[in-house]
């Protein structure tokens, strides 16, 4: 594992040991939370227009950058619990996304690889 | 930022420019696809108890590091169209949790922050 | 259209003409403004273990209680838009998961369809 | 309850009694699987602007109203689950809003109201 990661990791084990929070833990909770971060992170781009989404004040990038952070600690907490490597993972989707999205198939195209 | 996560960006910079998707990558839209994504993997868990999302088979745990991988991968995207660096800004969030929980008055309670 | 629902749609149809907000009401918008309701929804309950999620306290089934409103009303609102009759549509979901699910295969069991 | 709602409602547990589906169907899980339902109405709008999604497909619309019809029916079973009359909750939130968002300040802005 990366080691700064690993060293967020770590921080997490013992934030949650410090409070006697692995008992809320459990892999389904933190996907639970995961989810409602994530969701907490898109409530800031709703009702904007991708243009405006794409220029962000000062005040709203660092507003979004506290949700997305939350995303990232329920994330490394979540591969912590469920001891899965993710950057490797992330690398090895990466090599997956590239078979299902053939450059010249899908450029300029939104759709879904099941719809090429 | 971490060299390995710049890494990745850059895979993902280079996978979107090949494939002419910087014109749906909007913050917007992205914020969009991580929720999704958090929610196909909160949909392994949903019908599970917490104690079966703790012993999942291999099997299982394989598609649920697939469903991470793609939460992280558009979590690292987003980060490079906003200039925000993911392990600064986790460190940060780190530091605020811990004023925000501290370890006496939250051990062994799952309350927000707002109700301790 | 169901009376007293088509009775909500209009009171939200004057209620947006009124501030002007037929503008940010897209399809595109209303569906992340509805996931961002579920998910406050979903935050009530992510540390709670399935049996307390059974027996919430008056004041906690007060404030989930607001939350499934605002996840229906911006149902009623999407619906609207996409001239979509939800009654209607429900009735036939119905009959496809009926399909979908056979008693007989899926008694006591949370696989999805295509696992069975 | 409005009379077609509770039609709905009672077709919802004759289909999960016939299945032994209740030991599944906490509130806390029934609002895991309904915000993942939300989701994935919104992957259908995450790549079109808005003025796509205000102009919908016929083929893509009917996939929407299907997402909307599963969302509904989560949204129904767990107003059963809590007793919560989704239509009276609806015209009481009605009243919040208006009183949250006065036409006067709101008007032509997606501001939340705690930013009125």
């Amino acid at each position: 594992m990366n080691e700064e990661l690993q060293g967020l990791i770590n921080s997490l084990r013992e934030f949650s040991r410090e409070r006697d929070w692995d008992q809320f833990h459990s892999p389904k909770n933190l996907a639970s939370a995961l989810t409602v971060e994530s969701a907490e992170l898109l409530e800031h781009f709703q009702w904007l227009t991708e243009a405006q989404s794409r220029a962000l004040s000062a005040e709203k990038r660092l507003a979004v950058g506290e949700e997305m952070a939350d995303v990232f600690l329920y994330l490394l907490r979540l591969s912590d619990q469920l001891n899965i490597d993710l950057v490797e993972a992330a690398k090895l989707k990466l090599t997956l996304n590239a078979a299902k999205y053939p450059a010249d198939k899908s450029r300029g195209s939104s759709k879904k690889y099941t719809e090429l």
